[in-house]
This record gives structure tokens, C-alpha cells and sequence, in this order.
């Protein structure tokens, strides 16, 4: 194995790993050791954990997005103030590494009106307009923290993070509704309950508990109930983002499952989308940011 | 002291009891026995802990209203159909108690369409309407599942449960906003807050990431925090039931701090209201209850 960098997308709950030969995959590793996991003095030990058999005598650029990036992770990179290109600052290089590598966090960005930030999404964006030419339109990320980005020119212009995954999260796994949700999912559930949401998105938290009494007096099938709860939260996001993706050409980078449901329901609205792979963005993504940190050192 | 009866307001968390000598309240206890912490067969040992001193040779009436009228509560209480009176039907005896008491649980109310349930509050809206005579209008009794309550001619008409408490109490302890909210409140903040939920509902997993973005960038007092997630939540709420509230007659009954927020955020809307005290409205339907099973024993 002739790996040349290490590529390295280090959120709050993971850390993933990749042993690169330009764009080339060699190997790839993970752990759940998350920059919220992680104490301030433990970063390089975290990642060494899975990286160190790649290691040779030469130093190998690493290249990390993500949290990692904060205050309290490995390096603070201070976020890039939008309107900007979502890579445009070279990386923040860690001081007082191993030898064996040199490490760089790519910094995150943020927005002053309204206030936004985000870390790590910024470098999936920058892969995925790598490949693509005068690509203008708005980008979906969904997760945990969903966020819609307007591009332009290059540039990210404005973006907005809806905290849709994190309820999502809560409410099925903490609220009453835990008694009621299951495995499984209904399409036609979920388009319903989007539906429901963009039109009267103020009655959210009477439609959660209606899931929980619907249940508790006729019985509901609990896959039933995780589609509507998940059609509830998306038909809001997507009345509050209307004016991003209503005849805008669209993207979605994001795990393939979640992708697939906002791909749904954006479709459903007659939407045109296409869906990238997340981790594919991540990697070109994290090669842009190496190209950077060439030019500048 | 002379107990002639023993009220209790058994609810999910908690469990309370009065000892009563008619409407008079002799002495008081409580735990945090709450039903979800009670196995099946625990429920009067859970009790006496608070009541064995009030006991006496001759056998006292218990009156219970709350969650331990569930399925997996003390004895299965099931709802009566609305619409009906608040207590329409006679509390239902738990079998096999210890010989001191005679113990009694008050059903709670359901709605087929949309599906809702209800469990207590069905008892203080009772005591509520108890000292009023042809009282018609709209009761709201805000907590971890806020109820909007149409009265008329003595009767619940219809009502809906949102999930407002609850929300507020995952997204300010469990989510990304635990590291900014604090103690402490902002009328202003949550008055602008309101005002934005009652016409942005759509808005909210947006705003709510809003909150972490603005601390992180700009450093938010925790209390100004505290006051806009309660404000984003409850704005959306009184827009879902502005059908309720708009020109009716309105009252409130609650724990007296969140009772006091709600009033404030109703008031900016110019809404006219009274507030009632949870306790006294609950104590005073038991006592209601407690007739009930006396007509049919």
C-alpha cells in the first residue's frame, strides 16, 4: 500500500478515515470517537488509532473537515463569512504533530443574517461543484442538522440549517411517541403527512401527539407512525424552504436513505433533483482542500 | 385529624394526595411515585407511603384522577367519548385494596376525530366549571402536553393535546441548544419570538438552529435563549389554535409560571382571559367525582 494523504471527516459523534493515492481509495477506517468524545489533548491519539498502519517514515498530509474544527476540537479553523466559495481559506494546519504527519482542518463557514454556521458540509459542497462546471442552483445536505445552500458562481451565497434530523432523533427515541414508533415505513404515510405539514405547519405539535392517541385508541403499525413523523418535520422544512428549491435546479448530497426520503418528498412537489453521494463529495471535497494546502505552504 | 376522604392526582411523574374533610384540605403528601414508576402490582403500596398516616379503622374513599387510570395504571379507567360532561361517568372502583380504603379512579375523555386523548384534566376542568354556572368557552391547561378544551352547555365539545412541553423540555435539555439555554427569561425575546411563530410556523427546526448559531457567533444570554424557544414553541401553537382562542372566553389552568407565559403571549394577541389555580381546580373535582360514586353506590 503506497498511501500518499489521509483523507478525514471528523463529526461530532464520528470519525472516518480514508488512505488516499490521489483520488484513489486505498483503505478506509472509522470510529465513533466523535470531536464530542474526544478531550482537547486526545484528538491526534483518536485518529492514530485508525490510521497509524498507513504510516511511513515520510510525513503524510492528513486533511480533516468536520467539528473537528471547532473551539474545542484539534485546531480551532475559524469559519469563512459567506458570500464565499465554500473552500476558500487554505485549511488550518495542527500544530505539534507526530512527525509522521502533518495535519489540517479545513475551516467551516458561517452567516451573519440570519446567523448560520456549519462545518464539514462546506467541503462536500466544494467536491461536488468540483465536478461540475458553472453549476448554480441550491444544495440539500440532510442529516442531523439540515442544510440548504444557495450556489452561485462558485460561491455559497446564503445558507439555512433546519435542526429537522435532531427532532426527528428526539422525538422518536425520547418523547411520548417512543411508546408507538417502529421499524418499517409507509410511502403513502409520509406523503400524507408532508402534505399536511406544508399547508398547516403550525399544527406540528398537536399532529405528534395525534400520533401517540391515534395509536394508544385504534392501534397503529409503528412503521406508520416513523413515516408520518418524518413526513411532519420534512413538510415543514419544505414550506419554510420553498423559495430555495421551487424551480431551482437542485441537489441532494447525503446518506443514501435520508437522501431518499427528502428525494421523495421534493419529487412529490414536483421537484428536479439529482442525489450525490455524500462520501464521494467528502473525498473530492478533502482533495480540494490538499490542493490548497500545496499552494500556500 | 378527622379524614373524611383522600384525594390524589396520580400522574405520569408524580403522585399527590390531599387528605380532605369535605372541600377542606387537612394535610398533604407526595412522592415521585409517578405511574410510569409503578409496577402493576405497586400501585397501593406506592400510596401508603403518603396516606398510611391518615388512615383510620373506619374505611376511607380515595378519588384518583390522572395517568393511573391507564391500561398499565392501578385499575383500567377507559375514556368516555366526547362529547360529554368532564366527569360523566362514575369513578371506577379498584378491586382488592386494603380493607381502610375504597378506592376510586376517574376516567379520562377521548375524541375519535382527530384522535386525542386525555387523563386529569378532565377532573380539573370539572372543578373548573363547578363554581362557574353556564360557563361556555375555551380552557387551555398548559404542561408537558398542553390541552385546548372547547366547553359548552357544561360539556367538553371537542379538544386537541400539543406536545409544546415536551418539545421544550428535549430541545432545551437534550439537543445542541443544552450548551447555550440557561435560567433566567426576556419578555421582549419572548414576545418577538411569538409574534415570529405565530406568522412563520415553517420556521421553527430553522430558528431553532438559529438560537445555537447566534450564541456561537455573537455570545446570547441563556435566558434570552430560554425565552425565544419557549416563544417559538408556543407561537406556533396559539397560530394552530387561534380558532379556539380569537373571541371567545378564555381560561387558563395550569402551574402558575407557565400558566402566568401563556396568559403574556395571549395577551400581546389581545386576548381576554382568567387564570385558575391547577390544584384547586383538581381538588375540587375529585370532590365531584367523590359524588358521583356516592349517587351509584
Amino acid at each position: 500500500m503506497n498511501t500518499e494523504w489521509i483523507a478525514v471527516d471528523w463529526g461530532t459523534s464520528h470519525l472516518r478515515a480514508w488512505a488516499m493515492q490521489g483520488d484513489a481509495v486505498l483503505d478506509q477506517a472509522q470510529s465513533v470517537k466523535g470531536m464530542a468524545r474526544v478531550d482537547k489533548g486526545g484528538f491526534q491519539a483518536a485518529l492514530f488509532e485508525l490510521i497509524e498502519g498507513w504510516l511511513g517514515t515520510a510525513p503524510l498530509e492528513v486533511i480533516a473537515c468536520g467539528m473537528v474544527g471547532a473551539r474545542q476540537g484539534w485546531v480551532e479553523a475559524p469559519y469563512s463569512a459567506v458570500p464565499c466559495e465554500p473552500t476558500s481559506v487554505a485549511p488550518f494546519r495542527v500544530p505539534g504533530t507526530d512527525p509522521r504527519i502533518r495535519a489540517f482542518v479545513v475551516p467551516g463557514l458561517k452567516q451573519t443574517a440570519p446567523p448560520d454556521i456549519m462545518r464539514g458540509e462546506e467541503t462536500q459542497i466544494a467536491g461536488f461543484l468540483a465536478s461540475r462546471q458553472n453549476w448554480d442552483g441550491v444544495i440539500c445536505l440532510p442529516g442531523t442538522h439540515t442544510k440548504w445552500v444557495q450556489i452561485s458562481a462558485g460561491e455559497v451565497v446564503s445558507f439555512r440549517t433546519f435542526m429537522t434530523g435532531e427532532m426527528f432523533d428526539l422525538l422518536g427515541g425520547q418523547s411520548v411517541l417512543k411508546h408507538s414508533i417502529g421499524e418499517g415505513w409507509d410511502d403513502a404515510a409520509f406523503a400524507e403527512a408532508t402534505a399536511d405539514a406544508m399547508s398547516k405547519p403550525e399544527q406540528l405539535a398537536a399532529r405528534l401527539f395525534g400520533l401517540r392517541a391515534a395509536d394508544l385508541l385504534q392501534g397503529q403499525d409503528g412503521g406508520v407512525i416513523r413515516a408520518r413523523l418524518s413526513g411532519y418535520l420534512i413538510g415543514a422544512e419544505l414550506a419554510a424552504t420553498r423559495p430555495y428549491w421551487l424551480g431551482q435546479q437542485l441537489a441532494i448530497i447525503g446518506a443514501e436513505s435520508l437522501s431518499e426520503v427528502y428525494a421523495k418528498a421534493l419529487q412529490q412537489q414536483g421537484a428536479f433533483l439529482e442525489t450525490a453521494n455524500s462520501t464521494k463529495c467528502t473525498l473530492a471535497g478533502l482533495q480540494q482542500a490538499r490542493n490548497l494546502t500545496r499552494q500556500t505552504a
